[in-house]
């Protein structure tokens, strides 16, 4: 009964969603209403989803897929800025990203969990190499940075592209290292909770089927909602990287909160963790050789205030993950950072 | 017959030091060599105080009265100098008794209670906390110094107010944290020491009256020694950080080296840490909102080199502390720290 | 018979490289293709020395004399750089042998004992100390350069001989910590590997003959490489930091690697992070020392890049050791940012 009445309220609220969006003819207020309606549910079909394909792989491999299927929907995204050229967009939101991963996703998963259970855990060795390889990503983004004035703008395009491909290279190993030759050492104790609603097979495509849908109703969503933030006069760098990064994220969101309160707390830290690093080493990185076809390299020097947040927030959710045991106050700390850059960032 | 001389050692010095500091009519040799004498004795009783007050509520709660009885002191003094606007003097006393407890106090500590125990071990949890809470106050310094430059003075208001807000609720969360909802996780264990002097009321009683000596104690020492730097022909940076951060923390001092010596390590840990935290995440936030009732604000932006000493104080104390473990080697670490912060700040 | 095909490789090698050294009839690239063979072979005999020297010495003992030994030739290099007046050159082959022991000895040292075995692990608390040690060295050169332009000339080298003294007392306490009060503390489980081929005298001298003879080879090879570098028009700051570090190290990498295919990764970090702890805390500060012989203080203030370059260093390889415990990935992760660092002091 309950299951039905979920089924038809996702189903609804993407066509209405839908229509206002193409027809155009409902006042902005209203398309909003109806895209954050939306957004609930399919971001919530989306953690069902994930949860039952979590149940299949593991919860390392579950979390895995749930922030590559989440990050496609941003990579799609940003490949149409870079095409038309907006780099500064482009950087803003992948900032946006890995911070709001690190510091809301993972904050609201480390909060909500840890009121219901005391103590949660996960695997000790993903910690110290996740603290790691966060590092490695705040050191490719600052290098570059602090060489930047000293280079010519060839220079710089090289040593973007250089750093591009061994940061695509480092990200591929991490894959083969975590999922094949130190698979064992890094998954996490299973947690069975009863059986799963869907078979395995129904399970991926509703996996693929939700992503999907969080993406498309994450642009219709970005779309209205830029006509309103224009409105209240925010600043383009503060709309990249918080208000579109957090809708943008949705999908990370609802689905590491939703398997921390099932104290699959290993799952939801691969999530937010994973997404950021993903993006920070992948992403990104792929997003400047994508840039050479289009005729003009986008560099990969981030402004002062971008590698500021991302530094901030590598540095303290390193701190707090590495001993693979988290609680409510961690979460808090987590949040408290972000508020603190979300209001250095709304004023400048 | 010990604690006989000791008792009329204590009130003779500290009434010496009165008639000298009121009078006026020794000369300031005789009057510093006073206070000097005086400003031992109630460190030591306020030592002793501590102690038997921990014997009765446990390592963690004394250390955190120690070091809130201890920062009452500095707080009544900032908050004159607030209201006389003298804001840099008030920021660079904030360092001074930020990295004073983490690098000196802690130092020492670390450093005699080494020299008597091989190693001396307290609540990893604990620790690992701290280091994630003097990370927090780091970050929450240098976000709006890397935002200054592109801030109207208004709008730095805002930042700083805001940032002082949540600050403050961080610090009352994390009390109601490790006071309430974690308070067993992060308690150490027992070590029983013979039975107390005193009664546990009166313990209590002469905690409050050795605190409220070692206070009024300072400020005369301060006064007078002023006298002197200025014939020394110190800078006010200097003399702000480093010599009146060191008498005003006589208090923590003499508590956590007794503490140390008795291998009670994990209390030497909570008074100098936690007395840090607490000038970072409370005092400093509540003197931004008390500056507000005297119409100016006091911005939250500190000096290069006061963030630089403040960083480099909290990352080599979080890397030391962290294992929960200490030894002599971790205290000399800090004290060379400290050394070298200390020449650099008296050259510049 | 496998042996003494070594050892007639060995000589005949070496004295063709001193042939063509001091006769100067061969083409230059004769003459470093016979250095670069030289160099191969006379490692391998320094490695074999040390292995030995440990078997009777211990782990960390056998790769201190390691690091010394080979530091030692570094030391005589630069002291008649430092004669010179060639301080700049100086500071660019310390950053880069400190670089090149953090990131390339150790990256290559975890990394193909990690395709051996697949966990490898040396003592926690080593590691721990280590950090912060690492730690320290960052702060004692980031300080001066924060406070660099405030200060005069003559303040500065007050400063920087200041910082060198605080430096190389820390560095003996270090010792006398880690060899004397704390040895069995931080000494490594005893791992047996049958009989090694010498006497312990002979190993000793056979330690000392061949680190003399790294010594003299890399001089030579570096004085042919010089010729080379300038015709392909190589920065002196790529050279010094890069090039002639890699060489100058040839004797720890050798040595490492060789220990960590035996799995005494023990041995490994000890010689590779010894190395560059005793470069940045006890080389470094000595050669300040000396310049004060020779009329003209060395200061302590390095460029941006080179703090930029020994920071990021220090703080991957800390974030890698920490737990204790090792793998192919880890040194990946050392290697990556090695080649980043490596490009962008090549672009500069």
């Amino acid at each position: 009964m309950k299951r039905h009445f979920f089924t038809i309220g996702l189903i609804s609220s993407f066509l209405l969603s839908a229509v206002a969006h193409y027809s155009g003819i409902f006042p902005s207020a209203v398309q909003l209403a109806f895209s954050c309606i939306a957004i609930i549910f399919v971001a919530g079909f989306l953690g069902k989803a994930t949860e039952s394909v979590a149940h299949y792989a593991g919860e390392r491999v579950g979390g895995f897929l749930n922030a590559t299927f989440g990050n496609a929907a941003e990579l799609i995204i940003a490949f149409f800025l870079v095409k038309e050229g907006k780099f500064e967009i482009v950087k803003a939101s992948i900032t946006g990203s890995i911070i709001g991963n690190l510091l809301l996703v993972l904050g609201l998963s480390l909060l909500i969990g840890g009121l219901k259970y005391k103590e949660q855990n996960f695997n000790i060795k993903l910690a110290s190499h996740n603290g790691s390889l966060m590092l490695l990503a705040v050191i490719a983004l600052f290098v570059p940075a602090a060489f930047a004035s000293s280079l010519t703008t060839i220079k710089m395009s090289t040593l973007s592209i250089t750093v591009a491909v061994v940061l695509i290279a480092a990200y591929l190993l991490w894959l083969y290292f975590s999922m094949v030759t130190h698979k064992n050492e890094l998954a996490d104790e299973a947690v069975e909770h009863g059986e799963p609603a869907w078979s395995k097979g129904l399970s991926i495509f509703f996996l693929v089927l939700a992503t999907a849908m969080v993406a498309v109703q994450s642009e219709w969503l970005v779309g209205t909602l830029e006509v309103f933030t224009h409105q209240f006069g925010l600043s383009e760098l503060f709309v990249g990287a918080f208000v579109i990064a957090i809708i943008g994220n949705a999908a990370e969101h609802s689905a590491a909160i939703m398997l921390a309160r099932k104290n699959k707390i290993g799952a939801a830290v691969e999530i937010a963790v994973g997404s950021s690093l993903q993006i920070a080493l992948f992403v990104a990185p792929v997003l400047v050789l994508i840039s050479l076809f289009f005729g003009k390299t986008m560099d990969i020097v981030f402004t002062t205030f971008e590698l500021v947040a991302i530094g901030v927030a590598a540095i303290i959710a390193k701190s707090i993950s590495q001993d693979g045991s988290t609680n409510w106050y961690e979460g808090v700390l987590l949040l408290v950072v972000y508020c603190i850059l979300g209001i250095a960032f709304f004023l400048v």
